[in-house]
């Protein structure tokens, strides 16, 4: 079993805004995160997946497919987007860094073996700036 | 005389779009950039001022002062904000990480040297992704 | 269970040298890392806690709360210091990178569960130079 | 348990190119990556050993040997070289980097004791790109 | 006149060797870099232009514009290439990281007014590890 | 004329403290850099020379030949060591980031044509941390 990772990265607006709060509370718990008129990160997106080496190829997955699907699943629909606005699959959800991760893994696993017979997902790791980021392992 | 730099980062949405234009031109000039839902990075901003180091200090200025100022004067103007909507010294201008700077540096040249006596701006740096950025000399 | 991490950074100073050997021994196995005049690092901590996230933030834990905890209970004890002779939490411990972690686990682990209740501690990964790093996880 | 890290790197040639495969069908398969004169990579090589700490040294094992270990009997061997053609333990297998990071584990897992008593190895990861790596396990 | 930079990445296989020279020599001129069965690195390319930004735009070049051409005009001839072999530009010249930064110069510095009217070409600065790197500013 | 960079790291004690005022003075205007126990940092080197590239080689100067200069003739001084106590270049000095890189530059300025007759030292950058930085050009 090895573990293969391929980055991708993606520009994308949002704010941290509970609906059913009123905005003071939502500026007591979010701060400058809940700033009405939004602001925005460089994301880097980590996607892990894992398996036996093909023989004939050395390869748990060929990356050039990896990412062409990641690009295509994940990128295409946050990149340059409102994170609260654009994106279906967080209408509904706060859009915090956790509950991104979450959903784009729910993209991912079915997707992966697609691609590759071999691989399963085994994480997605997403950077909303250089010092804080989350994990998530479908567990 | 050396030249001493200061990292600084913040998080801000902005969009691209020159409200003279048509949607349909700023789509075409600025492609997703214009979003009219924004989109956000963390930009980085390096300051670099020169001088000839203090034989008292050893310092051409004082790098707490600076990062003070900087905070003081620019990060909490811009940070967690909307370029577009949210900071007055970019009103009127599009919001174009070139013009970010720009306006950074007339911020900083007046502030330098009330901090530091024997310090001048030299540039103003400012990464708008790890991929892209900008210097400006003032002139 | 999503795993969330927050990076902190301090400077200080240490040497490697156990009061128990000769000079002698301890420059043979410490090398100029037992260098009596001391030398330093900037060192990064990386801090990651585990849970699931509330659904009325989105957060397994608050990072700005969990930033203040790590830089008041532990960056503030050990920033611009001397590992060896300033921080009250090594003393009588060899100055390793290894040991420093475990005793950031050890003030850390209880301090948690205080500022997010979702949220134990996972890891703490801690820096001594870009090449070399340690990590303890509790056991 | 600790967990301690060394990172080296080296720099190398290599292609992936199936010879029981006809050109075409490689060139299919693995695209650019098959070019027959070679292409090549700064390769980012992090490895990872768990033990207890010594109490005498705070180390659970001594990271100048580990890089000399490391150095002598991996990089000495990859460094500026073809990983097809100069590289004796890639010989009959293809040059990925899946394959790579487990032919160096196979190396190191039994000279890791032989530096360190208290440490045994845990994990090989290998950077091929910033955005490419893969992780091993022994498992 | 504002700095605007570019960072584009390719991974290619070169050795050092000068064919007026004896094997013996080209070893103890160039040590490893001489092997004859080539290495290779992940090279990163800056291209930085200057000029006024347009009041429209706000750019001094739209760098998306820049990419494309980063990528159509070099990235696509050396990436995954051999410099000394499959590289036209590079015919008959020592294939060192100088020599290659003053030919992508060569070939940026009259195409560039041709998707930025308002940009000049200011410096070529390629990385071919993370701690060696050349800069070059057309004189 | 090519500018070519090496960059070389050490890590080093000091502490800024002026033994003509009084420790209250020192506290006052270095913070908590003053500390009488000292603190350190891991310090990135870069050297930058300039030159015409040799048509035999293709080289401004030797890359290996430089790393080797600057290792022998500044690491070796400074690594693991007290920049206040143990470095004879520094006596006498404020131990601050300006000067290091000044002394630095003074000793590399007549060494760099006995490796490289066609080079000429262009600039000392030097990071004391990853945000903080100097650069010196000699005059």
């Amino acid at each position: 079993m090895v573990y293969v990772s391929r980055k991708e990265h993606f520009n994308a607006a949002h704010k941290l805004s509970n609906p059913a709060w009123s905005k003071e509370k939502n500026q007591e718990v979010f701060g400058p995160c809940a700033n009405e008129n939004w602001h925005g990160h460089n994301f880097e997106l980590i996607v892990t997946v894992a398996g036996d080496p093909d023989p004939d190829t050395g390869f748990v997955i060929d990356l050039k497919k990896l990412s062409t699907l990641i690009r295509a699943d994940v990128i295409e629909k946050v990149d340059h987007k409102n994170l609260n606005l654009d994106v279906d699959f967080m209408h509904g959800k706060m859009a915090s860094t956790e509950n991104l991760a979450i959903e784009i893994w729910k993209i991912l696993v079915p997707a992966i073996p697609r691609i590759g017979s071999r691989a399963r997902l085994h994480s997605v790791r997403l950077f909303e700036t250089p010092r804080n980021y989350v994990e998530y392992f479908g567990e």
